[in-house]
């Protein structure tokens, strides 16, 4: 089945402790998308500018996402540059520039509206509410977020709960909502404001996810080296929604939530092998299949006790 | 098969942000042995002053622990006191009082030092070293560290590493020791010092298994409360060992040491829930059994992909 995405679209530029890198296609929709099309098909709503490249444009096209819900402005397209330190888990925005995201009013084609699977990658969270709006009856919504909209719009983000069947954030995150110190306790409040389903991101440290009386303790996978952290959570989320859309909408359960978080992470781990989308243009499904089986293995011990 | 262990057994006096206790019974020796007790018998070698009360002693003994080679020596018994702040992750040690531990020079029984199965529970590695010193051949030697000894004791540290089969640390010890920021890197650069194997534990979120090309990762139980983190560490080490050991020396193998890490990742998780030794008072092998069970649950996931 189809999955609707919502997003952002960005140039960034990004510095890491080795190298720095320009103009690079970004933004939670971009990375979203790509993921999600492996096992999906995906249409997308966001804006790009007039300074928008025509190669970006038809990356994404070629990855057959249906571009039709992206709107080309008047203006720049929205940027972000940030920079990681030493240890590569501290981020540093160094300059956002919303552009032509700064007067974005989403509008989903009418035909998109009808979709089942819905993910509200990570925007302003009065811009998901927008599009949510605009859906039919969607199956299942999927709402990602961020630090900054805990911080500036909660009100907002506290409405959109209440609209959504899971929620994704980190681990900071979801203290940070919560006020909890303990990530159970926190995951658990959080179902508490509205989404029966949450995903609470460790990086490093795996995935944990909380259902009704069900949880699953998604490991990392072992990398030795990050090269770029940017839009692993946009990934992770697209991935998600993209395998799970996949299954069917008689196939939301539990079962299916556990394998999409792992799909998700599974295409993380390969986005953060490289700068922007880059690994990502290279990976193909039998890469996500071998891998895959590689995250079975991690967690796996006998199962007998003496 | 027996286990022998050395370590501290102290008097402990621990304070929470919900309560403060004193004069518990604890030190690395006293948790990593009942622990261990669950699954082989185990013949201590420690040390305690004319002040430590008889119930202790009978309460260990009890359990089946061989105290023949714990010294009662003249003086009082080695106490330790600390506090966990409000988030029960960082620990403040207010005081240390090494009283008879400070001239303890470990003596092992002779017929304790045929044991194929060695536990260097979290002491100076000095001490450990001297012990280690007087067994004849055993087969598996693991070794419990801690940041102290990390940064004034790290030449004897390297030496002991050197003369193990495995060793135990925390995250931040583990990036202390090798000035690495990935736990992955970290876990192998401790490898090249030594141990084959190495288990790095990471609190909340489980512990990662580092072996000759094979790696695992255990989830962490998913606890809404932790009354007394105290000896968490020692419980697993001591669960982990007794284990193995009561597999016996020939199936000591990579999968006989993931299903130990998950007991004594059990085990662990028991003994926070309460001070002290107190939880384990009262922990039965069926207990250890049903979580067990559980936490083969908490990462497993359908195998079939589309």
């Amino acid at each position: 089945m189809s999955v609707l995405i919502v997003g952002s679209i960005a140039l960034d530029d990004v510095k890491t402790p080795v190298e720095e890198r320009f103009d690079l296609l970004g933004g939670s929709a971009s990375y979203a998308s790509v993921a999600a099309g492996y096992f999906s098909p995906v249409n997308l709503v966001a804006i790009v500018g007039e300074d928008f490249p025509a190669s970006h444009w038809e990356f994404l096209q070629g990855r057959g996402i249906n571009l039709e819900g992206v709107q080309r402005a008047t203006g720049k397209t929205f940027r972000w540059s940030g920079e990681y330190l030493w240890d590569m888990n501290t981020r540093e925005t160094r300059s956002v520039a919303l552009n032509v995201f700064e007067n974005f009013s989403p509008s989903v084609p009418d035909h998109y509206r009808s979709s089942d699977f819905v993910l509200l990658a990570n925007i302003a969270p009065d811009m998901q509410l927008k599009v949510l709006q605009q859906m039919e009856k969607p199956r299942f919504v999927i709402a990602d977020t961020m630090d900054l909209w805990i911080n500036i719009a909660q009100p907002a983000l506290l409405k959109l709960l209440k609209c959504v069947d899971m929620l994704i954030l980190n681990d900071s995150e979801a203290r940070e909502l919560t006020k909890e110190t303990s990530l159970i306790k926190a995951g658990k409040k959080i179902q508490s404001l509205g989404p029966r389903f949450v995903a609470l991101k460790k990086g490093e440290h795996g995935c944990l996810l909380f259902g009704e009386d069900e949880f699953f303790s998604c490991p990392a996978y072992p990398l030795e080296d990050i090269h770029d952290p940017t839009g692993a959570g946009d990934t992770f989320a697209g991935g998600l929604t993209g395998f799970l859309a996949s299954r069917g909408k008689d196939k939301v359960d539990f079962a299916s939530l556990k394998t999409a978080v792992v799909v998700g992470s599974v295409l993380a781990s390969y986005n953060v092998e490289a700068f922007s989308l880059e690994r990502l243009r290279r990976v193909e499904k039998k890469d996500i299949l071998s891998r895959f089986a590689e995250f079975q293995d991690l967690a796996r011990f006998d199962a007998s006790l003496p």
